[in-house]
């Protein structure tokens, strides 16, 4: 491993995202989903499944009588709400929201035990029981979620209450797992603890955090395996007995660096590829390193839905084979593509090189976005890429793909997963190395960054993803010599980068355009990304994809849906040439660009009034236009079909 | 309702089918699924779960102690059996099977009740408990079949002891059930009494009988809903409380006059459906044979696979909704195709209309006898129209749709159900209407019927469905004038009858030839059927099926496997007027017509290898020729992939 490629994400309160397309999502999650939210964590919304949240905790701290109620795992709604809260004070300070955090912080401070123990689930059921089934009791993944809520609040307001309750908490966990024959030799059943560790670690400098995670990612599927031991010592039911995926649900059927193919639940896979990246980059860990490069090879490559989604199988929430990728039977969680970011992150300050940001890119404008309704108050678990009402209504296969966004869930999972990476998504733009500022996703705003001491900061205007410019404008008080890598994006074969007017040399490494030289104030970059409309085909081995292909324009991935272009979707093709035109529509679902494009329809003939099936018949088309929207704004309308994969003719 | 046009089927032994096709599987049947079934029910199978059949009857005469094991519907496994046995000894006297058939049917009567009672869950569970979940517990099902088996065991040897006890058994049955307020409204669970019923009725010519089963039908879903009410009382557990489909799972959520579609679980429903046409013919009752024709059509022209597969989903193996008819998911129960033919058989004997033939005929060529091997030991519950090795042991939604035929079921009523049919598949092919005779089904041997008072007899000589002729000899000791009925294939657009080698003139109604004459001894019929190549296409409301094409040749579906034509089928195109050449090969898997046809591959391209995703890229062809064979004789040879819907150039 190469330690010269490794560059920091910039941090967030260096980054002020102000363009039209994210800081609109970002106070989505701020105005709504965050105080949604913490209605949602004391059960004060009417009609929803209550959390239990808060009320746990107080019963856990002494403060009320009860039972725990709720998932065994609902201790993290609160870390989640925390991160994100963390997150929005970064950029938007408001002491309102701070007060009702700090409030919510010494509930959970007061549940903690004297030997640092916090997980209210086993404080209200017995002590005893802790530790006896972490291959599905979610202990260490609460803890994982706590610390990263921990260390964004504490980043954000310099309090330092919750860290230091989180800090007892995982030092008493390092006295219970390690290699030491007195300790338990276990690690989490869904993970996220690895890469939080990661986080705490960068905070306190302590490498016992790091040793720990390691340790975690090293003993994983292990033989003999602790989670089978555990299972017959505590006689805990193995809900995946007779699954093809047995242990591998948990990616612990076999030693981490063992596996080549992305297997089991989707998000703990990429919460788990996330912690293993840290750990490699953090210990030099070559072998480790290469065990991620082959699965993130595996799973964008082969196991990857054109919109991000990944996890394409419902049975448990996991990824299937390779390119089996069915667009109507999907899962692709929101969640999953959500870590699927933070894992390509992490690849990216591993090494600079595109893929790993053109990935992100893709997840971020299509499947994930695609979760939260343009309101901000409706949200998807499963972003499907075909959808039929009639399916989801009568099709047991397909009842769990919703054909409109629901309000909140019994298993709060996605919003607030949405919230910590809207509030945080500046975060994934930008990288540091040296002298090298990398710029991995085009947002507007401005930033600041240290080069050699100076000060620079820069002043980006663009309307991506919709228009083809970017322009940067330079402040400084004093010349700088430092250097540009901006990305080129994989699906742009057609671009132009300009400084202060002129055509440039540069050169490309790995997907980025290298700009090295001495600025001065006011100086300008001007990129220009030809963003045609594009006619994407998947490879020969996606069954589900043959004879089809799905449209994009630059970053965004194209649906038709039954509002625009009428039911029975399945008859519609693209002729061989499609002519396509757009335009930017202010007014649709708050802005975006629209594609309108000539196609074909299959005609009703007489004999598809009364036969099922037609000797000696050919198929005969109608001229038809098509009105294509993004797909991350599909199902803000009324209910209907939808499809991305549309058949083409040869 | 006219009855004028009522036709009853020809006794089986009054039929000698004699041809290469169909009495190849009567000996399978006879000769290997009877004897194995009676080793099933004694639990003599190594390797196989026991059956605990007649166990279960020992138990209940108290000729051995022990607990009743097994499905609550074990009982019907020997009625099943019985039944075949009856039928095949009709064409094969067998005096070791009937001696065989004698003892069992000692040890079953040995188990009834004083009261005429003979369920032997409830005689071994407790007799208080019996009619306390008609829904879920079968007690009416094992009964049908027990009538069912006990008219065709007597009708076979004229022994009536099993009859005689069966018939105490349904009398007593029939003091418990009926409009009286002292009796119980209810009805079955699961459907075939019904039937069955009918059967015993035209035997013992008692009026009640009919008035039972017209009981059972026209109380069936009314309101209040006994099954609720039934439920509630005795706190039975509803295992569809959360399903679409809810009662009409049992066809019961409402008045089975007022449904108009086919739902709920298939086998189920055809079985119904059967019963409802026997009993709308016996009563002359117009308004039920409306919904029998309303839910025939449904059935057959939006349900329906072409390999006459019904019940498009697992998850209750039930029908779905319109047009829903996916090809690697699909359920279509062999038993479901079985009981289509029983329905459309009783049709046909209401209106002599070829479509119900022309189903009949789809199924049993195709998506029935696909259901066994070759060699009559292995038996597919599942006949998919899709089969892809790797996503039947990685993807849960496919993993019951399985790549090799099973041995034996512990819940068997697949090979069962096949035995029973194949060994009376000749009373099938023929019904008689006053002095016409009705050839629904061509198939070769002997059969003789009477006209006026004159005997004659029929030399059927043909290899159908592999060769296009059907030469039918006559035979008779003095002219006798009568009418011939023939159908008229649907698929079929192009034939020529003769009678003594000369052209002559008949009318078609209703998709019959009728020929009407004096006929001698020693006239002949000479029927020539062309059968090109036939490319299909199904409706355009199928999703599934859009862009693709299935081929045919005369009643036979043919499909690609993995073995002749390598594996990724999704990749195959069949050119746009692709030229087919057919070929007779009695080597293969007991000889059949096979297909070969020029067709496209889709061409690997450098960007495949390592792109999930191309743009720009068109897909580009390789010349194949692809080797066609019928669908019902997939899966004989080595697992692998097979398709029935390929896609087509346009």
């Amino acid at each position: 491993m190469n330690s010269n490629t490794f560059s920091k994400h910039l941090q967030i309160n260096r980054i002020n995202v102000k363009d039209n397309f994210w800081k609109k999502m970002m106070e989505l999650a701020r105005t709504h989903v965050i105080p949604y939210q913490w209605e949602a964590l004391n059960d004060r919304i009417e009609g929803a499944e209550p959390s239990y949240c808060m009320q746990n905790f107080k019963i856990a701290a002494g403060m009320m009588e009860g039972e725990f109620k709720g998932f065994v795992f609902q201790d993290s709604d609160f870390a989640k709400w925390i991160e994100a809260v963390g997150y929005s004070l970064m950029w938007n300070k408001d002491e309102g929201l701070e007060k009702i955090a700090d409030g919510a912080i010494d509930i959970v401070c007061a549940a903690q035990q004297p030997d640092g123990y916090l997980d209210t689930y086993y404080i209200i059921n017995g002590l005893d029981k802790r530790w006896t089934n972490l291959r599905d009791n979610h202990e260490l993944y609460c803890l994982g979620h706590l610390i990263e809520g921990a260390v964004a609040y504490y980043e954000a307001t310099g309090k330092d209450k919750l860290l230091n309750a989180i800090v007892k908490y995982v030092d008493y966990v390092d006295t219970i797992f390690g290699p030491e024959d007195s300790k338990l030799h276990g690690y989490p059943g869904h993970e996220v603890i690895e890469l939080a560790l990661i986080k705490l670690y960068k905070i306190k400098k302590d490498k016992k955090y790091l040793n720990l995670v390691k340790y975690f990612i090293d003993e994983r599927g292990k033989s003999p395996l602790y989670f089978e031991e555990e299972g017959k010592k505590y006689n805990n039911k193995f809900w995946w007995e007779d699954s093809y995926f047995k242990y591998q649900y948990y990616q612990a059927g076999k030693p981490v660096k063992e596996q080549e193919v992305a297997e089991g639940h989707a998000v703990r896979a990429v919460y788990l590829y996330s912690g293993m990246a840290d750990v490699a980059r953090e210990t030099n860990d070559d072998e480790l390193l290469e065990a991620c490069k082959c699965l993130w090879s595996n799973m964008t490559k082969k196991q990857m839905y054109i919109t991000g989604g990944i996890g394409s199988s419902q049975y448990g929430e996991a990824f299937t084979y390779d390119y089996d990728l069915p667009n109507d039977t999907i899962y692709a969680e929101t969640c999953a593509s959500i870590g699927l970011v933070f894992f390509a992150r992490r690849m990216l300050e591993i090494e600079s090189k595109s893929q790993y940001a053109d990935i992100m890119e893709k997840a971020l404008y299509n499947g994930i976005i695609s979760g939260m309704s343009i309101d901000g108050t409706k949200f998807f678990y499963v972003n499907p890429l075909e959808v039929v009402p009639e399916a989801s209504e009568k099709d047991h296969l397909r009842e769990h793909v919703k054909v409109e966004r629901q309000k909140w869930f019994g298993c709060a999972c996605c919003p607030p997963n949405l919230a910590r990476l809207l509030t945080s998504i500046g975060s994934y733009a930008y990288t540091l190395r040296d002298n090298t500022i990398f710029m991995h996703l085009y947002m507007g705003g401005e930033i600041s960054a240290n080069f050699s001491g100076k000060s620079v900061s820069f002043d980006i205007k663009t309307n991506y993803p919709w228009e083809e410019s970017i322009d940067i404008n330079l402040n400084m008080k004093e010349e700088a010599g430092f250097e540009f890598a901006l990305r080129i994006p994989e699906w742009c074969r057609n671009y132009e980068i300009k400084v202060n007017e002129e055509k440039i040399n540069f050169s490309i490494i790995d997907g980025y355009a290298y700009i090295n030289r001495k600025w001065k104030d006011a100086d300008k970059i001007n990129i220009l990304f030809k963003m045609p409309v594009e006619i994407v085909r998947a490879n020969i081995n996606v069954r589900e994809d043959m004879g089809k292909v799905a449209v994009m324009r630059g970053p965004v991935v194209y649906c038709l849906e039954e509002e625009d272009n009428g039911p029975d979707l399945h008859r519609v093709y693209l002729k061989s040439n499609p002519k396509f035109t757009y335009e930017y529509d202010k007014d649709f679902l708050g802005g975006a660009i629209v594609l309108e494009s000539d196609g074909l329809v299959v005609k009703e003939q007489d004999c598809d009034k009364d036969k099922l099936y037609v000797y000696d018949s050919k198929i005969e088309f109608n001229e038809k236009k098509l009105k294509w929207i993004p797909y991350y704004l599909w199902a803000n309308r009324t209910p209907g079909e939808m499809i991305v994969w549309v058949r083409k003719c040869i």
